[in-house]
């Protein structure tokens, strides 16, 4: 990284003076040096540093500057990074593989994409303040069921290879884990594969590759996975897999099918033809292709394994004035994942990329869809016959690839690797598989011209050769997408109003903060965000040549370094594309490393995992998935982990150790002063620590997991690295190791491949491969090399504009506005934990259990008042019922702490009214929370306050107002109800 | 224009199945097929054709389609552009001349210039649903007069040149247009220069250009302008300028500055030394330069001018609550412009910019933007030390250019045609004079770097000269922007919030259809908005050399021939920056070809310019203002032309004929079935017919002024071509011209000045010049050559993308759309003035003028009940007082349409009660409109009708209510205490 503003002379008396004008530090952070100053003294330090040396154990602290280089300029980093992409040539792509270009609306990329009041929305646990995206997920999910053909939808998944694993682990879940084999398809696509291979590795399921038509059907096969159109783009007989699915069902099987939307507005759906569970990516709706991602991927079932489906769904409920509303279904299954039963660990999905590709079907509707897919498979069609007619032997029966096809036809040829160069030197990007053969896929984007172009590599002409848009033997015959949603909005004014409509429903951080404990609710900046959808990064296929790949390769080494600089650790991963896929690709090295020592095998097995209890649900359900069994450490009375049980359980299970898991600062919000020696504990014992990175925010640049001891962690990019949270979508999580870890990365063995991709499974071809850790004996956690690539500028910018003195200055002030809130509250609500000189790290807990009793008051109470105020709620009970954790984080300003300080004072003394009588106890202004502008302007107020104490019962409410769309959901009667698609007009 | 995407083989069967899946032409277009159908049925048409046939008199009609190629996808549309736009070439500008490369900060960018919540909206006529905006200009207004030291400010004008204009005119009325005489100062930035010496030229004001020094002080003189820092970067002596202050005053004459915002933040501001008016441009404050516009000018003056100010000034007043709201002030200044008695011509502003001005301010503070002045500053004065150093008479005191400097300076140097090729071909622009000097301008993004750079190109190098922040001599000691907006929200997120609050207030064409009578409130288009942006048309220099705005030439040459196409014209100009700009230009073409032929001259004068009585007030502004005499000429009972009339009064000044100007189709929303035989009347007695061309979007595609026999119109491109009206501006107004009149289009005497730009008026130089029309005898009408280029980018993809079919769909579909509403309308109000066979053309007239007997409703209380049903008012009493003119545009759709129509019926309804006597006369819904929700859910209700029927009128706002920020405004009391900058906090 180069240093500041270009060569400013050292002789100079100010060098401040010419700094560049937009320096960004004094930006990302809320509180300005005044108020800093103001805040310090309140709490009785002289200094940021004084304060952090109260707050940090010395044992752990960091004695030198981070090396990241200074800050910079806005305006200037963008310029070096523009440089940076150019180094990305974008070819067109037809390289296929479930990554197509697409043509994003351009009223979606301006007005969600890169709409701030989209994208900084949190996930909707508050779905009062939500409705917006929630509908939009629900047409999402609409969209999906009807596309497979089935009858409910999830709201998303991370990529099309980790919900096939998703996937697999269902079928295993529904056989009760009973029956031990999955059997796909090599005809999938190679990446699939390979996710699933990593996955059924760690979980111990047996995994068996080869032809569906040739699948021995026994006892221990819990499912099926087949691709349709499959990865060389045939089209299998739905009556033959009909009759698959009618033999898997017979032996208690299941059959599930990896699929592609728009095809399926032309050919028969996996529904129609017996499938249990459709996976696929929504990618081409709308999504650029982002080097990889990210992307929405998505799932849909037959209703009766609904509460085996991984992932959010969203369900239609009622709200306390008898109207629809919507919310996330039957949560149990979620955010509170089944830790140690658990067969998934997914506890995010892709909202925002899930949101563009519903609107996209929106935009277009069934015929519009239809007539993409029409166009797609036409020009597909005179490139098929063209090839045909020039004597390829073009989907030639005798092969894989036969059969009708839609957007993707293989082509035999001795000549692969050399019309995948010759096209790649005309930017055009083929996949060629080894020497004999090449295959291309069509998309939205391609023209006539590019078909002329494909066709000139192969030297077939076009000879009068017709488009055809008919796919008469796999027809699909069922109607979809009939909801008015789909047919109403249809020009650019009636979407940019729809879209702005649901905008207007939900609170996002354009609105006020979001004081979500552990999910750090920062600044997006703009900056950070303006590259994300510069073409040269939007439009890269994840598979493309790494010639053509060199400003992402730039990019992601640039990132890798830094991050390892800020873990301590000595190199990183950029692959796992949620923070639940960092725990598990961080648990896969652990057990890599074990596993290369002989301490996991057939005669050991290093594969306890230590959990305290207060760890989020992720971590145990991880270390499952990761083939760890997992034993519970117990925490003190002060929220740490009781090192002496620690020491007692590290001993039992000595032989057996393989990690600890465990957050830091602790998920109470605390600096354990004994972590160093936790981590000792367990180094003594055999084992490696884990460090789960969801508090980071409070490390960055006054320690490091590496400084403190651990082994490896995972980074939440979308939390200290201001990926925003899109609405409960995208995150990145990659992780970082200490050296003897980092043969145990995840691997890739497709990436980089020249040309064009091969492929695995077949026993045909071996991938010719020269990337970053191809040889791990990990196997790939995401679907694309990189993850969600398209992010990582993301993280890049914030880094860079901040450097090494800026993200300390970040990390401080964040422990200040906590420790400044947490001295604030102090008086009218318990604080629950405090660490050393009794201050908090950068989140703190306050403690309403007591008014539940006092005045019959629960937590959900208080969070739902909040919305009157204006505010979204804290972290609800985690880690402790009945609790709220608040984390300002740094770019909250004074005013903007002190207003929330005063609406949870304001709402204590609501309680008081209520524990002294003044307010009834059952129709009072927390338990009628939230109140609408309809129930507030109602011609009859039957409640015992006054309609200005419910709508206005702060001063500030008065300027804006923020109006809650809906009341108080009744979350039960959704779950007893359950509908996840759109609701019909009529009701 | 090249046809559709690619080359379709023509035997094809379905053409259609191939083309592009993203065509525009139903996204722009409201109704779908299916509604156009139903619509047509209902009127009793069987098409398009017949509908447009039934309205469009026979003897106009267009009879062969628009040559403008087929419609097109946007994607490969938006690529074809990006290719135009990098033949423009960026270079680092140190031009200067009032134009300076900027940081625009990414969340004022992204939030505001690419946010259509903000570029979507309207003028504030309505200002109960405008408060966001309005509270912006307030704060742009508060800024221009603390910088500038005077105490009031209007809210922006066109340019710089036009503003300086403005003034001149200002000096002239306020003398009681007995003063003749105006002297500029010849050290004015050249295109001031120019712009001010048309105006002159054409209002018969004697303009003196010289040095103010020598200033002849007289009895005749009314004004002197000089230039404050001036265009040789020269700052002079404060005192001395309070001296000629002092003597002008002394002679009842006025003093006015051009001067530079960001200057100011370090001296002394022109109104502490005698200035009575400021004005200059605001560009630099965050406004992208774009090729010259658009951005913010400013004037400010002394309080007791208030009344002289051309111009938009937002005021503070009260609600009906008593809260304080801003609005319009005084407000017949400006919409109803002074018609007759005129000495502007100015309806318009350049909101969108001034808020974006406004925005930069906030965000930097006082402290931030004196940083930034500093720096700049620094980095000149190290420039400018190391040239004297090596020996370069810099600011010699012997030349023009002397004394102290600020960003700009001045070097004496024989080679400087030489040092200007040399730096373009580095990548930077200096402004060379001819042979002898050149000139430096540094702004915001000069690094130290480009110091090196420039310095080394004069072969002098940097010795350790100390950067220098202090301007001693000419030094500001007085505070500005103390209130708490600038020294508030410098935080990304504080700021984020506060353009989110104000955007929050007002109401755009992201909420519900704008349905403003004769300011066509269309879609504007993602696809158009896009290239805005774009750096390559962003960040260009107006004075560039040619060579580099390759892009833009491309652009607008397309964009002449097409609108020439489009008008059925020889030639167009895009110089004229507004619609009142093109007025102006168009009638000095027919002044300037009249005088060609000596008809203007001592002997004998072609300035009369007949004006039907019901034309807006800027047609006789503008034929004052381009020194014709205005000759009204009566309407009949049908709102058409008095042909007998116009005979008449042709024949009266047969000698003396200058010009008609006519609306087609009429204000009165007619097509006057006479123009044919109006044109000819006037060319037969010697005149020239400009046509106004407010009403061009019924015409496009269906007829034309070419066809109808004008001979000259503008084009108002932010209404007909999509040019978003910006909350009030920026505006376009391009003129379409005969052949016989194209010599006469504006002049360009500084585009195109090779390596760098001449200045004139110094008598020492010739501009060199090689551009269109460059010895026009009309001088230029704008600042900028292009006017405001980088908004061309809309209306060229919008027509490229719609093509001659589409265009004339979207003239269709608007007639259809308003004739379907007037239907709808017909029994509920009557509908005044049709045409042929009882239609309307694209807008309609519904009269409210009994309501006022039968009720005591007027206009007003329709207009602010609408705002409850979440619709802006139509345009009221224009051109008939106590009516709605309503225009509804293409882009509505049928569902849209109805709403508006069912709120209007309803209201009729709700004026049916009154009348009845089932309301209360005095307090009912729609004396009390707007309703806030502040209101409605008050403890008190004081109203005799309900809450409900307040708020909710219509089942839609169930579902979406736009809630008015503040109750009816008052209007009067507002002026009485006029108050025009932000408010203090106290109060």
């Amino acid at each position: 990284m180069t240093t500041t503003s270009t060569c400013i002379d050292k002789t100079m008396p100010d060098p401040d003076l010419l700094n560049p004008s937009d320096t960004f530090i004094h930006r990302h952070i809320g509180p300005s040096d005044a108020d800093v100053a103001t805040m310090l003294n309140e709490l009785g330090y002289s200094s940021l540093d004084a304060l952090s040396d109260a707050v940090v154990p010395e044992s752990i602290r960091m004695d030198k500057p981070l090396n990241l280089g200074d800050k910079r300029g806005e305006h200037e980093l963008l310029e070096q990074l523009k440089t940076m992409a150019e180094k990305n040539k974008i070819a067109r792509s037809c390289i296929g593989m479930g990554y197509h270009d697409t043509i994003t609306p351009p009223v979606i990329l301006r007005n969600i994409l890169e709409n701030p009041g989209w994208y900084t929305q949190y996930t909707p646990y508050q779905a009062e303040i939500a409705q917006g995206r929630l509908e939009a997920l629900l047409n999402f999910q609409t969209m999906v069921a009807d596309l497979t053909g089935l009858s409910i939808s999830n709201s998303s998944l991370l990529d099309e290879g980790t919900a096939a694993a998703e996937a697999m682990a269902m079928c295993w879940g529904a056989a009760r884990r009973k029956k031990n084999t999955f059997f796909i398809d090599e005809r999938c696509h190679p990446q699939t594969i390979n996710v699933v291979q990593t996955r059924a590795t760690s979980m111990g399921i047996n995994l068996v590759i080869g032809k569906w038509e040739e699948v021995e059907i026994n006892d221990d096969l819990c499912g099926v996975l087949v691709q349709y159109p499959d990865t060389y783009g045939s089209i299998a007989d739905p009556e033959a897999l009909q009759q698959l699915a009618d033999r898997l069902h017979e032996a208690k099987s299941l059959l599930v099918a990896a699929t592609d939307l728009l095809a399926l507005t032309l050919i028969k759906p996996p529904g129609e033809w017996g499938t249990d569970i459709a996976i696929g990516s929504a990618q081409r709706f709308g999504v650029p292709m982002g080097g990889g991602g990210p992307h929405a991927a998505f799932m849909s079932c037959k209703q009766e394994f609904v509460r085996r489906m991984p992932g959010r769904i969203v369900g239609v409920s009622k709200d306390s004035h008898g109207n629809n509303a919507y919310r996330l279904a039957i949560q149990t299954r979620e955010q509170h994942i089944k830790r140690e039963r658990a067969t998934s660990n997914i506890c995010t999905a892709q909202v925002l990329l899930a949101i563009m590709a519903s609107m996209y079907a929106v935009y277009h509707g069934p015929e519009g869809l239809k007539r993409i897919a029409q166009r797609v498979h036409a020009l597909t069609s005179m490139l098929f016959d063209a090839l045909q007619d020039a004597g390829y032997g073009v989907h030639d029966d005798t092969t894989n690839y036969k059969g009708p096809y839609f957007d993707t036809i293989t082509v035999p040829t001795s000549q692969a690797q050399s019309i995948a160069k010759d096209a790649s030197a005309r930017g055009i990007n083929v996949r060629a598989f080894a020497q004999d053969r090449v295959s291309i896929s069509l998309d939205e984007t391609t023209t006539h011209t590019d078909v002329l172009a494909i066709l000139d590599l192969f030297g077939a002409p076009i000879n009068n050769q017709q488009p055809n848009s008919d796919l008469p033997d796999v027809a699909r015959s069922s109607d979809f997408l009939t909801h008015p949603v789909f047919n109403t909005y249809h020009s650019e004014t009636e979407l940019l109003r729809y879209i702005n409509r649901l905008q207007s429903r939900d609170l996002s951080l354009t609105t006020s903060m979001i004081p979500l404990g552990s999910c750090t609710m920062k600044l997006n900046g703009t900056s950070e965000m303006l590259p994300v959808t510069w073409p040269e990064f939007a439009r890269m296929h994840p598979f493309a040549p790494p010639e053509q790949q060199e400003g992402y390769a730039e990019l992601c080494s640039d990132l890798e370094k830094w991050l390892a600089e800020i873990t301590g650790f000595a190199a990183v991963s950029l692959q796992p594309n949620a923070g639940s896929q960092g725990e598990y690709a961080g648990l896969l090295a652990i057990r890599g490393y074990h596993e290369s020592r002989g301490d996991v095998g057939p005669d050991k097995q290093r594969d306890v995992c230590l959990i305290p209890v207060s760890a989020h649900g992720t971590n145990p359900a991880s270390a499952v998935i990761a083939g760890f069994q997992v034993v519970a450490v117990a925490c003190d009375d002060h929220g740490n982990i009781d090192i002496e049980d620690l020491r007692a359980k590290a001993k039992q299970h000595e032989d057996k150790l393989g990690a600890l898991m465990i957050t830091y600062p602790s998920t109470h919000g605390v600096f354990e002063p004994g972590v160093r020696e936790i981590c000792q504990i367990v180094h003594d014992h055999g084992g490696q620590v884990y460090m789960d990175g969801a508090n980071m925010n409070a490390q960055v640049g006054l320690t490091s997991p590496g400084l403190i001891g651990a082994d490896v962690c995972h980074l939440n990019l979308h939390k200290t690295f201001c990926i925003p949270h899109g609405g409960g979508g995208p995150g990145m999580g990659p992780i970082g190791v200490a050296e003897h870890l980092a043969p145990f990365l995840p691997g890739n063995p497709l990436a980089g491949m020249g040309t064009g991709c091969g492929d695995q499974g077949s026993g045909e071809d071996n991938p010719k491969s020269e990337i970053r850790n191809p040889k791990s004996p990990v196997g790939p956690v995401s679907a694309a090399p990189n993850g969600s690539a398209a992010i990582l500028p993301i993280s890049w910018v914030y880094i860079a504009l901040m450097g090494g003195q800026g993200l300390k200055r970040a990390t401080q002030v964040a422990i200040l506005n906590a420790n400044y809130m947490a001295n604030r509250l102090r008086d009218h609500y318990p604080v629950l934990y405090t660490g050393q000189n009794n201050t908090v790290a950068h989140e703190f807990i306050i403690d309403c259990r007591q008014f539940k009793k006092s005045a019959g008051v629960e937590i959900d109470d208080i969070a739902k008042r909040l919305m009157d105020y204006g505010f979204h709620a804290p972290t609800m009970s985690f880690p402790v019922p009945g609790t709220l954790m608040i984390e300002p984080t740094e770019s909250e300003s004074k005013a903007e702490l002190d207003r929330l300080v005063d609406a949870l004072i304001s709402i204590r003394g609501e309680i008081q009214k209520i524990e002294d009588g003044e307010y009834d106890r059952e129709d009072n202004v927390l338990k009628n929370a939230p109140h609408t502008a309809a129930a507030v302007s109602a011609d009859t107020w039957p409640h015992t306050y006054s309609r200005e104490l419910a709508a206005y019962p702060a001063p500030w409410t008065r300027d804006h107002k923020f109006w809650p769309h809906v009341g108080r959901i009744d979350n039960p009667y959704g779950d007893r109800n359950l509908f996840c698609t759109c609701v019909p007009m009529e009701t």
